[in-house]
Protein backbone atom coordinates (compact mmCIF):
# COMPACT_ATOMS: atom_id res chain seq x y z
CA UNK A 1 0.00 0.00 0.00
CA UNK A 2 1.16 3.37 -0.90
CA UNK A 3 -0.14 6.65 1.03
CA UNK A 4 1.01 10.10 0.32
CA UNK A 5 1.51 12.61 3.00
CA UNK A 6 1.50 16.28 1.83
CA UNK A 7 2.66 19.43 4.20
CA UNK A 8 2.67 22.53 4.77
CA UNK A 9 -0.72 22.81 2.54
CA UNK A 10 -1.79 26.96 1.97
CA UNK A 11 -5.50 26.26 0.45
CA UNK A 12 -4.95 29.30 -1.14
CA UNK A 13 -2.23 29.58 -2.41
CA UNK A 14 -1.14 25.54 -2.99
CA UNK A 15 -4.52 24.76 -4.54
CA UNK A 16 -3.09 23.79 -7.77
CA UNK A 17 0.07 22.47 -6.62
CA UNK A 18 -1.15 20.20 -4.03
CA UNK A 19 -4.21 19.26 -6.26
CA UNK A 20 -1.64 17.99 -8.88
CA UNK A 21 0.23 16.09 -6.03
CA UNK A 22 -2.83 14.36 -5.18
CA UNK A 23 -3.90 13.17 -8.65
CA UNK A 24 0.06 12.51 -9.38
CA UNK A 25 -0.70 10.15 -6.19
CA UNK A 26 -3.37 8.57 -7.60
CA UNK A 27 -2.47 7.96 -11.06
CA UNK A 28 1.00 6.28 -10.11
CA UNK A 29 -1.04 3.38 -7.95
CA UNK A 30 -1.09 5.30 -3.94
CA UNK A 31 -4.39 4.33 -2.38
CA UNK A 32 -4.89 7.89 -0.71
CA UNK A 33 -3.19 11.57 -0.24
CA UNK A 34 -3.26 12.64 3.18
CA UNK A 35 -3.26 16.19 3.44
CA UNK A 36 -1.98 18.01 7.02
CA UNK A 37 -4.02 21.14 6.49
CA UNK A 38 -8.02 21.06 6.17
CA UNK A 39 -9.29 21.64 2.96
CA UNK A 40 -12.83 20.62 1.93
CA UNK A 41 -12.31 22.43 -1.51
CA UNK A 42 -9.96 20.02 -2.31
CA UNK A 43 -11.31 17.65 -1.07
CA UNK A 44 -14.15 18.10 -3.59
CA UNK A 45 -11.63 18.48 -6.29
CA UNK A 46 -10.07 15.32 -5.89
CA UNK A 47 -13.08 13.82 -5.86
CA UNK A 48 -14.83 14.99 -8.61
CA UNK A 49 -11.80 13.56 -10.51
CA UNK A 50 -12.42 9.81 -8.55
CA UNK A 51 -16.31 9.94 -8.95
CA UNK A 52 -15.97 10.11 -12.79
CA UNK A 53 -12.48 7.91 -13.83
CA UNK A 54 -12.72 5.43 -10.95
CA UNK A 55 -10.75 3.75 -8.50
CA UNK A 56 -10.99 3.39 -4.64
CA UNK A 57 -8.65 6.61 -4.31
CA UNK A 58 -9.42 8.90 -1.03
CA UNK A 59 -8.23 12.04 0.01
CA UNK A 60 -8.09 13.12 3.75
CA UNK A 61 -7.60 15.70 4.83
CA UNK A 62 -6.57 18.18 7.94
CA UNK A 63 -4.42 14.98 9.13
CA UNK A 64 -2.10 14.97 12.03
CA UNK A 65 0.87 14.41 10.51
CA UNK A 66 2.99 13.59 12.95
CA UNK A 67 0.90 10.75 14.24
CA UNK A 68 0.28 9.89 10.63
CA UNK A 69 4.14 9.63 10.45
CA UNK A 70 4.97 8.03 13.95
CA UNK A 71 1.59 5.46 13.25
CA UNK A 72 2.44 3.88 9.78
CA UNK A 73 3.62 0.51 9.92
CA UNK A 74 5.90 0.35 7.12
CA UNK A 75 8.65 3.11 5.50
CA UNK A 76 8.37 6.70 5.72
CA UNK A 77 10.03 8.38 2.68
CA UNK A 78 10.42 11.73 2.81
CA UNK A 79 11.31 13.06 -0.91
CA UNK A 80 13.28 16.23 -0.49
CA UNK A 81 16.17 17.92 -2.51
CA UNK A 82 18.71 17.73 0.14
CA UNK A 83 18.36 13.76 0.68
CA UNK A 84 20.13 10.59 -0.78
CA UNK A 85 20.10 9.61 -4.42
CA UNK A 86 17.45 8.04 -5.02
CA UNK A 87 19.51 5.07 -6.91
CA UNK A 88 21.01 4.22 -3.30
CA UNK A 89 17.82 4.23 -1.94
CA UNK A 90 15.49 2.61 -4.01
CA UNK A 91 16.08 -1.08 -3.48
CA UNK A 92 15.61 -0.67 0.05
CA UNK A 93 12.09 0.36 -0.42
CA UNK A 94 10.39 -0.77 -3.30
CA UNK A 95 8.65 -4.03 -1.77
CA UNK A 96 7.49 -1.86 0.82
CA UNK A 97 4.49 -0.75 2.18
CA UNK A 98 5.34 3.11 1.95
CA UNK A 99 4.20 6.40 3.17
CA UNK A 100 5.59 8.87 1.02
CA UNK A 101 5.93 12.47 2.66
CA UNK A 102 6.21 15.81 0.38
CA UNK A 103 6.62 18.90 1.67
CA UNK A 104 5.92 22.66 0.16
CA UNK A 105 8.19 25.00 1.05
CA UNK A 106 9.77 24.56 4.59
CA UNK A 107 9.50 21.17 5.93
CA UNK A 108 10.03 21.08 9.79
CA UNK A 109 13.27 19.79 10.74
CA UNK A 110 11.67 16.84 12.86
CA UNK A 111 10.20 15.26 9.34
CA UNK A 112 14.39 14.39 8.31
CA UNK A 113 14.00 12.84 11.65
CA UNK A 114 11.15 10.99 11.57
CA UNK A 115 11.40 9.70 8.30
CA UNK A 116 13.35 6.23 7.62
CA UNK A 117 14.90 7.54 4.41
CA UNK A 118 15.12 11.12 2.86
CA UNK A 119 15.31 10.90 -0.49
CA UNK A 120 16.35 13.15 -3.28
CA UNK A 121 14.95 13.26 -6.67
CA UNK A 122 18.16 14.74 -8.11
CA UNK A 123 20.00 17.71 -5.86
CA UNK A 124 18.17 20.35 -7.92
CA UNK A 125 15.64 22.36 -6.42
CA UNK A 126 12.55 21.67 -8.87
CA UNK A 127 9.43 20.14 -7.90
CA UNK A 128 7.34 17.83 -5.17
CA UNK A 129 5.17 16.78 -7.88
CA UNK A 130 8.45 15.73 -10.59
CA UNK A 131 10.02 14.14 -7.23
CA UNK A 132 6.83 12.21 -6.50
CA UNK A 133 6.35 11.03 -10.11
CA UNK A 134 9.41 9.63 -10.74
CA UNK A 135 9.73 7.68 -7.67
CA UNK A 136 6.67 5.93 -8.04
CA UNK A 137 7.01 5.72 -11.29
CA UNK A 138 10.67 3.83 -10.74
CA UNK A 139 8.81 1.85 -8.15
CA UNK A 140 5.43 0.85 -10.11
CA UNK A 141 4.92 -2.59 -12.02
CA UNK A 142 4.57 -1.69 -15.59
CA UNK A 143 0.87 -1.66 -15.92
CA UNK A 144 0.27 0.48 -13.33
CA UNK A 145 0.17 3.75 -15.39
CA UNK A 146 -2.54 2.42 -18.00
CA UNK A 147 -4.25 0.38 -15.41
CA UNK A 148 -8.40 0.13 -15.43
CA UNK A 149 -10.09 1.70 -12.88
CA UNK A 150 -13.30 1.10 -13.59
CA UNK A 151 -14.81 4.56 -13.98
CA UNK A 152 -17.62 6.77 -15.82
CA UNK A 153 -15.26 7.66 -18.10
CA UNK A 154 -12.02 5.75 -19.83
CA UNK A 155 -9.43 7.16 -21.93
CA UNK A 156 -8.09 5.46 -24.49
CA UNK A 157 -4.82 5.65 -26.03
CA UNK A 158 -5.20 8.11 -29.34
CA UNK A 159 -2.19 9.01 -31.68
CA UNK A 160 -4.24 12.35 -33.01
CA UNK A 161 -7.07 13.61 -30.82
CA UNK A 162 -8.97 12.15 -27.39
CA UNK A 163 -11.38 9.06 -27.28
CA UNK A 164 -12.99 8.99 -23.98
CA UNK A 165 -15.08 5.93 -24.03
CA UNK A 166 -18.52 7.04 -21.07
CA UNK A 167 -19.27 3.49 -19.45
CA UNK A 168 -22.65 4.40 -18.31
CA UNK A 169 -23.88 4.50 -21.95
CA UNK A 170 -25.67 1.15 -22.75
CA UNK A 171 -23.35 -1.21 -24.84
CA UNK A 172 -22.94 -0.08 -28.38
CA UNK A 173 -23.85 3.50 -27.43
CA UNK A 174 -20.79 4.11 -25.17
CA UNK A 175 -18.37 6.08 -28.21
CA UNK A 176 -15.74 7.79 -28.50
CA UNK A 177 -16.72 11.47 -27.90
CA UNK A 178 -15.68 13.47 -30.81
CA UNK A 179 -13.89 17.00 -30.33
CA UNK B 1 18.98 19.04 -27.34
CA UNK B 2 15.81 19.00 -25.37
CA UNK B 3 13.63 22.24 -24.96
CA UNK B 4 10.40 22.03 -23.31
CA UNK B 5 7.36 24.78 -24.58
CA UNK B 6 4.76 25.46 -22.33
CA UNK B 7 1.63 26.54 -23.51
CA UNK B 8 -1.64 28.39 -21.77
CA UNK B 9 0.07 29.93 -19.24
CA UNK B 10 -1.78 32.41 -17.10
CA UNK B 11 0.32 34.52 -15.06
CA UNK B 12 -1.61 35.12 -11.83
CA UNK B 13 -3.20 31.69 -12.10
CA UNK B 14 -0.42 29.17 -12.99
CA UNK B 15 2.45 31.32 -11.45
CA UNK B 16 3.80 28.23 -9.29
CA UNK B 17 2.63 25.07 -11.84
CA UNK B 18 4.55 26.80 -14.51
CA UNK B 19 7.50 27.23 -12.31
CA UNK B 20 7.60 23.47 -11.35
CA UNK B 21 7.56 23.31 -15.16
CA UNK B 22 10.72 25.47 -15.56
CA UNK B 23 12.68 23.51 -13.09
CA UNK B 24 11.52 20.08 -13.65
CA UNK B 25 12.94 20.49 -17.39
CA UNK B 26 16.68 22.06 -15.49
CA UNK B 27 16.81 19.23 -13.36
CA UNK B 28 15.70 16.37 -15.47
CA UNK B 29 18.51 17.46 -18.70
CA UNK B 30 16.68 20.31 -20.83
CA UNK B 31 18.60 23.10 -21.98
CA UNK B 32 15.72 25.94 -22.47
CA UNK B 33 12.14 26.49 -21.40
CA UNK B 34 9.83 28.65 -23.94
CA UNK B 35 6.70 29.74 -22.13
CA UNK B 36 3.75 31.31 -25.12
CA UNK B 37 2.95 34.01 -22.25
CA UNK B 38 5.10 37.04 -21.33
CA UNK B 39 6.08 36.78 -17.90
CA UNK B 40 8.82 39.20 -16.41
CA UNK B 41 8.36 37.34 -12.80
CA UNK B 42 8.56 34.05 -13.92
CA UNK B 43 11.50 34.87 -15.94
CA UNK B 44 13.10 36.46 -13.00
CA UNK B 45 12.01 33.38 -10.59
CA UNK B 46 13.93 30.84 -12.94
CA UNK B 47 16.56 32.90 -13.47
CA UNK B 48 17.37 33.25 -9.85
CA UNK B 49 17.48 29.63 -9.06
CA UNK B 50 20.03 29.24 -12.39
CA UNK B 51 22.32 31.91 -11.00
CA UNK B 52 22.42 30.07 -7.35
CA UNK B 53 22.54 26.72 -8.60
CA UNK B 54 24.44 26.84 -11.95
CA UNK B 55 24.29 25.03 -15.26
CA UNK B 56 22.97 27.08 -18.56
CA UNK B 57 19.39 26.85 -18.46
CA UNK B 58 17.26 29.86 -20.43
CA UNK B 59 13.70 30.55 -20.22
CA UNK B 60 11.75 32.62 -22.94
CA UNK B 61 8.46 34.00 -22.66
CA UNK B 62 6.06 35.71 -25.09
CA UNK B 63 7.40 33.09 -27.51
CA UNK B 64 4.69 32.49 -30.84
CA UNK B 65 4.15 28.85 -30.08
CA UNK B 66 2.99 27.70 -33.88
CA UNK B 67 6.26 28.90 -35.07
CA UNK B 68 7.84 27.39 -32.43
CA UNK B 69 7.07 24.22 -32.83
CA UNK B 70 6.65 24.21 -36.66
CA UNK B 71 10.53 25.36 -37.20
CA UNK B 72 11.78 22.83 -34.78
CA UNK B 73 13.88 20.63 -36.08
CA UNK B 74 13.90 17.47 -34.41
CA UNK B 75 11.02 15.51 -33.01
CA UNK B 76 8.07 17.49 -31.25
CA UNK B 77 6.34 15.28 -28.32
CA UNK B 78 2.99 16.76 -27.08
CA UNK B 79 2.16 14.86 -23.38
CA UNK B 80 -1.52 14.67 -22.57
CA UNK B 81 -3.36 12.13 -21.15
CA UNK B 82 -5.25 11.36 -24.16
CA UNK B 83 -1.95 10.59 -26.39
CA UNK B 84 -0.43 6.68 -27.01
CA UNK B 85 1.04 4.72 -24.37
CA UNK B 86 4.59 6.44 -23.41
CA UNK B 87 5.99 3.07 -23.62
CA UNK B 88 4.95 2.25 -27.49
CA UNK B 89 6.36 5.63 -28.01
CA UNK B 90 9.81 6.29 -26.53
CA UNK B 91 11.81 3.88 -28.37
CA UNK B 92 10.90 6.04 -31.42
CA UNK B 93 12.56 9.66 -29.37
CA UNK B 94 14.39 8.67 -26.74
CA UNK B 95 17.75 9.80 -28.83
CA UNK B 96 16.16 12.61 -30.80
CA UNK B 97 16.18 16.23 -29.98
CA UNK B 98 13.06 17.10 -28.39
CA UNK B 99 10.84 19.70 -28.08
CA UNK B 100 8.27 18.70 -25.23
CA UNK B 101 4.91 20.88 -25.36
CA UNK B 102 2.78 21.02 -22.09
CA UNK B 103 -0.44 22.37 -21.91
CA UNK B 104 -2.42 24.07 -19.20
CA UNK B 105 -5.88 23.10 -19.05
CA UNK B 106 -7.32 23.79 -22.75
CA UNK B 107 -4.60 23.13 -25.74
CA UNK B 108 -5.69 24.01 -29.02
CA UNK B 109 -6.97 21.21 -31.22
CA UNK B 110 -3.94 22.33 -33.86
CA UNK B 111 -1.14 21.32 -31.43
CA UNK B 112 -2.31 17.73 -31.69
CA UNK B 113 -1.75 18.03 -35.69
CA UNK B 114 1.23 19.65 -35.18
CA UNK B 115 2.85 17.31 -32.94
CA UNK B 116 4.70 14.11 -34.22
CA UNK B 117 3.70 12.21 -31.36
CA UNK B 118 0.96 12.69 -28.61
CA UNK B 119 2.26 10.85 -25.66
CA UNK B 120 0.50 9.40 -22.26
CA UNK B 121 2.06 9.41 -18.98
CA UNK B 122 -0.80 7.42 -18.09
CA UNK B 123 -4.05 8.05 -19.80
CA UNK B 124 -5.32 9.54 -16.35
CA UNK B 125 -5.43 13.26 -15.42
CA UNK B 126 -3.05 14.13 -13.24
CA UNK B 127 -0.31 16.62 -13.81
CA UNK B 128 1.87 17.99 -16.97
CA UNK B 129 4.44 18.24 -13.94
CA UNK B 130 4.66 14.76 -13.22
CA UNK B 131 4.23 13.44 -17.12
CA UNK B 132 6.91 15.85 -18.08
CA UNK B 133 9.22 14.37 -15.22
CA UNK B 134 8.58 11.00 -15.59
CA UNK B 135 9.15 11.36 -19.65
CA UNK B 136 12.22 13.34 -19.32
CA UNK B 137 13.69 10.39 -16.78
CA UNK B 138 12.83 7.70 -18.71
CA UNK B 139 15.09 9.47 -21.60
CA UNK B 140 17.97 10.68 -19.41
CA UNK B 141 21.30 9.46 -18.75
CA UNK B 142 21.54 7.96 -15.11
CA UNK B 143 23.60 10.63 -14.14
CA UNK B 144 21.37 13.47 -15.38
CA UNK B 145 19.74 14.22 -11.99
CA UNK B 146 22.89 14.29 -10.31
CA UNK B 147 25.33 16.48 -12.65
CA UNK B 148 27.62 19.04 -11.60
CA UNK B 149 26.18 22.21 -12.60
CA UNK B 150 28.89 24.26 -11.41
CA UNK B 151 26.92 26.88 -9.40
CA UNK B 152 27.18 28.97 -6.20
CA UNK B 153 25.37 26.52 -4.73
CA UNK B 154 26.04 22.79 -4.26
CA UNK B 155 23.61 20.44 -2.69
CA UNK B 156 24.98 17.18 -2.03
CA UNK B 157 23.22 14.06 -0.67
CA UNK B 158 22.80 13.48 3.38
CA UNK B 159 20.32 10.91 4.30
CA UNK B 160 19.35 13.05 7.41
CA UNK B 161 19.85 17.22 7.02
CA UNK B 162 20.98 19.28 4.49
CA UNK B 163 24.18 19.68 2.89
CA UNK B 164 24.57 23.28 1.20
CA UNK B 165 28.44 24.13 -0.12
CA UNK B 166 28.95 27.41 -1.05
CA UNK B 167 31.21 27.67 -3.81
CA UNK B 168 32.13 30.94 -3.54
CA UNK B 169 34.10 30.76 -0.19
CA UNK B 170 37.35 30.06 -0.27
CA UNK B 171 38.47 26.73 -0.30
CA UNK B 172 38.73 25.38 3.03
CA UNK B 173 35.49 28.00 4.21
CA UNK B 174 32.81 26.58 1.75
CA UNK B 175 31.30 23.78 4.32
CA UNK B 176 27.96 22.23 4.81
CA UNK B 177 25.69 24.97 5.88
CA UNK B 178 24.15 23.96 9.29
CA UNK B 179 20.54 24.01 10.17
Amino acid sequence: MIVVLRLGHRPSRDKRVTTHVALTARAFGAQEVWVSTKDAALEKTVESIVTRFGGEFAIKTGMKWREAIRSWKGKVVHLTMYGERLDDVLPSIAKEDLLIVVGAEKVPREVYELADVNVSVGNQPHSEIAALAVLMDRIADDDTLYMNLDGRLTVLPNPRGKTVIDNTKEKGQGRARPR
